[in-house]
């Protein structure tokens, strides 16, 4: 028998995800068939608590095949029309308890409603829906329907993410007194990539929801901020920026900020600052200690505490981790995690939701930190806040919602 | 339709693994139960090319079916002996296609043979074997039973590895002057550890195979050298060392070493040198140019061209990545990717060549780099003349093999 | 006799500062005896082209001799008030050529002017004076004196900020597009602290000018960001804030600008940053590249081009520095420099345009790029700017001045 | 007047050298004129314990005065025979109190013994001399004039070495059990350099002795190696070899070593490693921790103790410098020091001894640490012992020296 000190050792190496067991595997849907169908899908297999089981990639009929072929699933699984997805599946035994939502942000709201209506669980890209008007109403739907609904902030799955969480709210910064948050990238450079498709429908106003860059990848930041320092952001100045090729929207974004207990920030994200691929990084500073992490290093957080030697706080081994941080690794120390991984966390924790709804979960249920229908709902409030805010000429506008 | 341009764009960023594809999902049977057999059936998972269909996780039936619930097997998939596996599952329809051996060092060959003599194809951890003997005589049974051999070299997987390997091919460097490489981790310090069960068979001779460190990660070592540098190790003089805690066996060892066309190298590796979790680095040197890498920030290449600025060669969008490398890529470049899409790599090339052998390649085959059973052979050849060299007090020792 | 090419060779090592050479050493009088004296002192010796001569170091006798001793000077030239040095000296054969001002904000207008009026040049500590009134004053007193004023902005005499200036005006990164440059510290956490004379009278508004944080240290970034950008900052809004031990002042500022040609930008500076020491960065984005420099690690500037790998651009050898910055080197490519080699460059361009000025210069001159009175009066714009902005809600605030 | 804790905080920052006060500076004559005379000239002055009073620059007479032109000195100082300036300056009032010897290897002895038998204190450019038998003859001269000779090894003037020795004395990391130490240069790749005068010496047997890599930068990592671990090294296998273009002596050395304990360590250098600059970097492994540093970034020092998150330990304010170290720091946290700081660290512990010697001492003396007459010839012991190795194909070689 293992004693509890071999336990220990062991413990710095990898496991399967420590979250509580399951009977069998979930079986997703997918609705939409592009690049991030397939991340998601990658991170479904990694999280070994769900299946791809169903998909409609496309109304084409054999784009729609081809794509559920990489997934090996069998011809009358694969859709071309989500609704009758729905309603095929709600009639199978083995149909499939959830669906992921990858389409373009207009069509989440009606997608996500009509799953919703039929009792499947929903896994929704950001931003969840276009406007704060249907975020709301479809936070009435999830609650009236009982299902989870989880928003793909991914990159909250991040072991070190939860590490520097739990870190803030044991005090080891003391009282969080600046949150500054900011996610560059420069693939929107380039003359030729503004007519691209996956680019057109994100500059149209109609399709988007009226912003780009802010919705796209600003939601992200703003949702980490909140995540990681325990506050929600309440208000804020905002300006809206095209410092790339011209173009119809955002695809910079600048924001002042204030949190719960008017804790100043900035936060600001562009999608033209070259050399950036996946700059998301955040840095908090507290009455007696900071952190910083940087997405495109995960493994990586570091840690100040004033008037002592910085230290680098790494996902396992080493010192520090949290149980909850912990039970989200695979791999021991040393031996790198990435952006699947987050995925794949996120994934685990909404399939335990989801088990546990279903009555298929094998332990007693842990705490659970995915993005809810709620946090999808203040990713709208924000996105809007900063139109009007920047529409106003940069004034302070409130972007706390009430529920 | 999609331009050449939109596609080149879109190939920035994230793709299923761009190896042929398959008819259908490939099963694997794993004979052990310990951490490495959990980290493996992640990294099939996350290849999309294998299940986990079978496995012989103890003799204990009890812990052996508790491993099996965690990859939801049946009960009639579950054995204890897997002599009794390899008859059973060669009897069924849907039995497994090729079998994962995790056990400890000694078990390696009589395993691999039984199930190559079965027709089945084997993943093998390494050392492969414990001799150049048996190692040789396995080269032998493979060959003759014209099945496929993968070993476990994971490393080797990493698609900034595979990068390194091709620029070093096409001259990036000139002409390879020096090989140094390095594995250095610190969990064999603490008095506890030398009396768990992992560690003690390590330390055991008999089944260890006569060396611990040099075998467990100096192999790696060894073959990530002559993988990248396209130079086989031929000769070396080695010492191994305990700088940690009193033990039987080396936890330390140096190796100088020569490479074909009599480049001159250094290869060490210790499991007491504290603070290093896996530290597996290479730098590689040529007439013009040198290759530097950790795997740590396995995403991270840094290439020198003398009278130039040094470059960080990242994997995925940002120039210089080869075809083969973005082959093994699954996320953008700036999303990280870790050891575990390493294994999946690794798991997919193997995956590939099974599946032209067994008829199920949908599309044409493509050049595959997976350490095959030649590989395993050349590795205990380096084990067996390290202890060589170190017992006649550090004398130059042919580490070369011929097939 | 050495070739060309054994020359270029050479070059890659260290050399005496490339500047011309003069006649003798300049002698420089210090008025003020803290710290940042110290550190003038000991780049004016590295510089090789100053000795301290006299100095003024405090109105108490015993601690102005004691701090002269540290300079080996001799009683006579040891006062104990400015005027009184400025009157000797001014009568004395081996008098001082200019004096330095080291004392609070308030004074230096003063001191400068009673200098200015005698025909020495001036060196004078940020912020120069404490209004954009007294400023523009000094700039008339500048010129109708004929002399030379360099305000002591010694992060821009760091050889890798004048790289990245070089390269942005050659064009390495296309068109400039977002200027980001933030200044953070953490020295003002901390209770005790606010009660030190230093800080004290930082925090007194008659004193400092009526802001802290933004004289201190904002006035520094807001001068970096245009001696590399190469853009005047035209326009602001500025929150001051005070996120540390509560305070009369700002120990915080965030600054959305706007540069010439309506470029946007973000600065930020905070002297309460739990885990910075000296945090000044920029990163300023282009059409077609990137630059990101931080000042603790001053020898690499990192250069993006889109679509290639990112380059480690370093001080010395190794491909890219332009001459202007090469003249600035005194250790070889891979030995470090640092802030004292940062001040010794501002204080030899100093000299240089001095000597020139006396007619000590040994060979024709070259560009300089030390900070101006000018820039001096920029600066106090800018502060004067914040506050307006700050106090209007953080309304758009004109930050240009004409001269 | 300050508090204590005012005083602890104003120790954060940059302060002169904190080392026993001089009544005067010392006055140093130079013998040779090249490049590492200018470094040593800077670093002097930087030290501000120096001054440059006179030099033998060049057996040429226009050479020599021009090179005195940059140092100011007046005509008669500017020698073109180093006997002459000895004499000379023996029989001056204001004569130079030490001299600094920077020619090739091979006149190192004979320049050294001329100064030290007219009494003068000796600065003296590693390797101190080309053999053993030299190296112990000028031991002997130096014990018998009472004078003190310093190599330079700069780089163990740098604070974090400094930092790292105090740190495993105190038992930071436990008994030390490996010491890895490297050096790393590219500058000998390219055919052209081959035929330069500065290289044509090195690679000359009789005038360098009969190594060059070994020599010229093994020297200063053998004597790093123990300077820090506080363990010499006791015996050693060595391979010298050239790994770059053809040439008569090493350009690369890979070394097996012991030092006392018998403790075990690998220490190699190379002039052809491409990509690297001035890579001397140490890793030192103990029962408990680790350290690293490397002298491209000599202000961090990376510190791992067992069970707990790395450190990454600062020069200045931040925790943990300890007395010996602040003692030698010039710069606030944060603003970095380089090469120059160390090179005057070394000038300033050898003018405190000095100083002590002659009586110009004005406060207590203090521990010095700087490279000694007995470490120089521990030098030259290591290369010789190196070359007998080497010739007896790599057979163990003591490379201990008795005093």
């Amino acid at each position: 028998m293992m004693s509890q000190k071999e336990k220990s050792v062991f413990s710095r190496g990898p496991d399967l995800l420590a979250l509580p067991s399951q009977s069998r595997r979930l079986r997703m849907g997918i609705v939409g068939g592009g690049r991030i169908s397939k991340v998601q899908s990658l991170g479904m297999r990694l999280s070994d608590r769900w299946e791809v089981s169903a998909g409609a990639f496309s109304t084409d009929r054999d784009r729609s095949a081809a794509r559920g072929r990489e997934w090996y699933l069998p011809q009358d699984r694969i859709y071309t029309d989500y609704r009758q997805m729905a309603e095929v599946e709600a009639g199978r035994e083995d149909g499939i308890d959830a669906v992921t939502i990858t389409t373009p942000n207009d069509s989440h709201y009606d997608i996500a409603r009509e799953f919703a209506a039929r009792g499947f669980h929903v896994f929704c890209e950001k931003p969840m829906t276009t406007s704060v008007e249907t975020s709301l109403e479809l936070v009435a739907a999830v609650r009236s329907a009982g299902i989870r609904l989880c928003v793909a902030h991914a990159y909250a799955g991040h072991a070190m993410v939860r590490q520097a969480r739990e870190m803030i709210r044991s005090g080891s910064i003391g009282r969080v007194r600046q949150v500054h948050v900011e996610y560059a990238q420069e693939w929107m450079l380039g003359e030729e990539i503004q007519s691209f498709s996956h680019v057109k429908w994100r500059q149209d106003p109609a399709r988007s929801g009226g912003t780009a860059c802010t919705a796209d990848i600003g939601t992200h930041a703003h949702h980490l901020a909140a995540f990681v320092s325990g506050l929600e952001m309440t208000r804020l100045r905002a300006e809206l920026l095209v410092c790339g090729p011209l173009k119809q929207l955002d695809d910079t974004v600048y924001v002042n900020a204030r949190f719960e207990g008017d804790v100043p920030g900035l936060l600001w994200a562009s999608q033209v600052a070259a050399g950036n691929f996946v700059g998301l990084r955040f840095r908090i500073y507290g009455d007696t200690g900071g952190l910083e992490w940087d997405q495109e290093k995960p493994d990586f957080l570091y840690y100040s505490k004033v008037g002592q030697p910085a230290q680098v706080v790494r996902r396992g081994y080493g010192g520090g981790n949290s149980d909850s941080v912990e039970r989200l690794t695979r791999a021991p120390a040393g031996n790198a995690e990435g952006w699947l991984e987050a995925w794949a966390n996120v994934f685990a924790e909404f399939a335990a939701d989801v088990a546990e709804k279903k009555g298929l979960l094998l332990e007693p249920p842990v705490p659970l930190f995915y993005a809810t229908v709620e946090d999808g709902a203040r990713g709208a409030k924000f996105v809007e806040a900063a139109v009007t805010s920047d529409r106003a000429g940069g004034a302070w506008t409130n972007c706390q919602i009430e529920f």
